[in-house]
């Protein structure tokens, strides 16, 4: 398992609930692939979302979130944290 | 205060001593700015960074990293989490 932050575009005017609801389709099939997702923030100005999960892979955090609905722009392992 | 989210690029192959003097030479001065850095993510392969943290303004944010001797090269707010 590794941790992972991935990015997604395009989100602009993302509200609160939009995100809260968007978190919970990735928490309720993340299982599934041996993926948790553990934080995400937004900036609605820019459309920017960033999620920070724990994984097996890169692949595994794309199927999660594709089959949410919401693929993500560009993902990242973070083997470094502090 | 707002939370923030900042990218670095061009850190490859950082090691987690580095990141964690870097973070280090942060929390030193980030008082004086009235920021706290609150967590950091890196990558070594891609050479990127995530700073999260808590600031008065972005602006606040790139003094600290500036002086620290590690400018950001993107801040974003993210006014929302889960």
């Amino acid at each position: 398992m590794a941790k992972y932050m991935d990015v997604h575009y395009g989100m602009k005017d993302i509200t609160a609930d939009q995100l809260a609801a968007a978190h919970r389709a990735d928490l309720e099939i993340e299982a599934e692939e041996h993926v948790h997702f553990e934080r995400a923030w937004a900036d609605p100005t820019s459309g920017r979302v960033y999620c920070l999960s724990e994984a097996p892979s890169a692949e595994a955090v794309q199927r999660i979130h594709e089959r949410a609905g919401h693929p993500a722009s560009e993902i990242y392992p973070v083997p470094i944290s502090v």
